[in-house]
């Protein structure tokens, strides 16, 4: 009798916790949404968030400009380098790296010159050309008043900076880019506009900013839309004897 | 004579050049893509980008947390300052900044403990809250596998990061955060979904992702999307002895 | 014995259930992604897709334009009814509807002239004005060429269609137009365009568009971005006798 | 004398239009956003927009499903074609086109039986599956609840429709449906979702939604996405004996 009784109790205790898992079973378990696999790769970060991370290209080390770059004609860069950067050397024309990309973080660090001469777009003017096509402006805007789609942190023409966070002249300042590169329709048209987000000296001054057209100097940049595959980063030979360092970049 | 003949050649030029002008007159200037109104304002950058800018709200200098924060109840914190930082009190429950906030740039700086203990989700958690609830997982994945969607860099079982740019226990890691609130529709649900990018130690680990809804520990975001406005930024108390320091915020 | 043996057997059974459950616990059930609240509105279609479903405002039935529209200053349009259909009455200028809209779906039927007169621009030019700024261009196409972002079914000086969709002078043709205001940032500009769909005769030719800014006849769009709130549907007086009927509207 | 004077005052008015000239310069002209080229496609729409226009491909046009349709494994679809339509047979399984399709416009035509058999998702049920793998749901909700995210017109599981625009058993229906593909990382995950505008009945149901994955009966779609190609618009076999006609679809 007596294992006649228990028996009975635990088929009840059974079916008492079939029928609550019946209640239960349509709410979801904390493991439904984890997801295990593929793992995240493992970097190293740099030391500061300035330096390069393990998986940076260094594109300019202080060094050597000729290992990764070229000036328009694919010779070597006319450009100096000297105690660590690289500083535009006048009618030398722009320099481009041997390397294209599509999307990518970039970051690089500029400086204007220390000696002020002239105003407006004619200050401590170059620029960095995402895919050697759409510009974000490189000017002296400290103290130096111009149109605000042209300042420093602009992508030219299309977008001003949220702030102008610049530094003095003579001071390096840094820039943080976050890139992603224009898909197309097959009649040249963009899918997708390439996309800009910029940290200047650590602030954000183009948030996700979508891009209508290449940069144009004269002219409305969406009537000049052309389908383009990866291309390089290019740097401005403007007249202004600008310099950079540290330049590294990582694709996405 | 001569008079007249010169007359005659000042006229011809005039129409010359009216003529050209009439050549020309549907060719864009330079001009007539510069905006010069209004002036960007102008901010003062920190010394090195992880210092806090001119127009930065600082929200922790490392001395006084009751200053911007307090506790769930809006009482003073329980966590502990010292060193300049603060450190998460196991059950004294999250911190929460008394100002609210939609659209924004913070930086935050963290530190798991030295001490290894526990492992996956049990080193070293804690969590930065955007928007009140949003979470930005705070975890000390130096060696420490856990599901991709739940560690350091993901917002939390929504998208992993990029990759895994965790430094070690003990060490000061860095997030720079751009966050966008979403916006409603009338009946609730998101008309554009709330997005963020992260820069984790100066890598990129989110990329202007969108979120799906409310972080869930259990279930699907989207099925609780509630519209809501302004909100304080939250830090987790998930256990662990996790430090913070140097948080600044821009209003954007 | 009998009873004893069946007892155990369904001890057994009640065991394998549960520990088959066990295995199961984490897979999800096809219940978990069912919502049923609330019940999604239910609405009356019309006869073909052309007619007005029941929760539209019907904007023009054929008979009386005072009733939803005004002319440009408030007082009754100038237009002349006729045949169940609206003609613009050259130089009595625009007309536009009293009530005011953000987002909808709006459906409208329009006719240039059987006699063919004028060329280019000037043959059979009319426009819809969504939210009283952004023109959708009306106008005969039909063996007229005309530059391609001005033609019918752009979106004027912005989007040219992706076809031809014309049909002849005096036939009646029908746009279905899908418009999201544009929501805005604080300083004016947009946070989102607006954007447009637009089925010409059926046939799509704008796809999810996105306007630069408000139409403009000289200059640049973005240049003239400006915060508004929700404004009415306006048709355009080009001079020229073109023809309005079913117009029908629903706020998205 | 007078000579002389008129010369004087030609040269002046000259002067005076060069001046004006200059400072007009700087005013854009209505030319300079036009474009003319190239000449947008002409087609020649449908008489009524459901007819399908001349750059359409007929998909189905109510006599032979053999010629554009297989069943899943390549044979000839075994539904019933008759009265210019094609009926599930049950049990035959899905029909599928044998072209592959990236983005389109799609118009469909369904009709569920006249007998009402069944209730919630047991009642008409088919759906339409682009690219072969999103699922339209195909359902008769007149007077039939069901879950909102599983009705006519939602995106299955994943959106529901705005409004419930169904009409009664045994009429027709239309769907007009504007699709564009994903685009993918290189990882397989989406670089821009699916995204999907559907008019039930000419009543906007689905604006521009962003599918989160492929359709699942069970299960979250974030985490089954997948990269893939062009693919073929699919009929579910789910039973119940649902008709189609006047199919015809326009690549975009």
């Amino acid at each position: 009798m007596k294992i006649k009784f228990l028996t009975l109790a635990l088929l009840l205790a059974a079916v008492t916790v079939l029928a609550q898992q019946q209640d239960e079973s349509m709410r979801m378990k904390p493991g439904m949404t984890e997801i295990w696999d593929p793992e995240v790769p493992i970097i190293t970060p740099g030391t500061t968030p300035t330096d390069a991370p393990s998986d940076a290209i260094v594109l300019f080390d202080g060094v050597d400009i000729g290992r990764e770059w070229t000036n328009a004609d694919g010779g070597e860069p006319g450009w100096l380098v000297e105690d660590g950067c690289v500083t535009v050397k006048k009618g030398t024309g722009i320099i481009k790296t041997k390397r294209v990309f599509e999307d990518f973080q970039l970051h690089i660090e500029w400086r204007s010159p220390t000696e002020v001469v002239g105003e407006s777009q004619g200050r401590g003017n170059s620029g960095v050309f995402l895919q050697g096509r759409y510009e974000l402006q490189v000017l002296d805007n400290y103290n130096n008043r111009t149109y605000r789609n042209g300042q420093a942190g602009s992508l030219y023409k299309q977008h001003p900076p949220l702030v102008n966070a610049c530094k003095g002249p003579g001071e390096w300042q840094v820039y943080d880019i976050i890139y992603t590169a224009p898909r197309f329709n097959d009649d040249g048209t963009f899918f997708t506009p390439p996309t800009v987000t910029v940290l200047h000296n650590g602030v954000l001054v183009q948030n996700n900013s979508k891009l209508r057209g290449p940069t144009e100097y004269i002219g409305i940049p969406e009537y000049t839309v052309k389908k383009h595959g990866a291309d390089g980063i290019q740097l401005q030979d403007h007249g202004n004897p600008v310099s950079f360092r540290n330049i590294w970049i990582r694709e996405l």
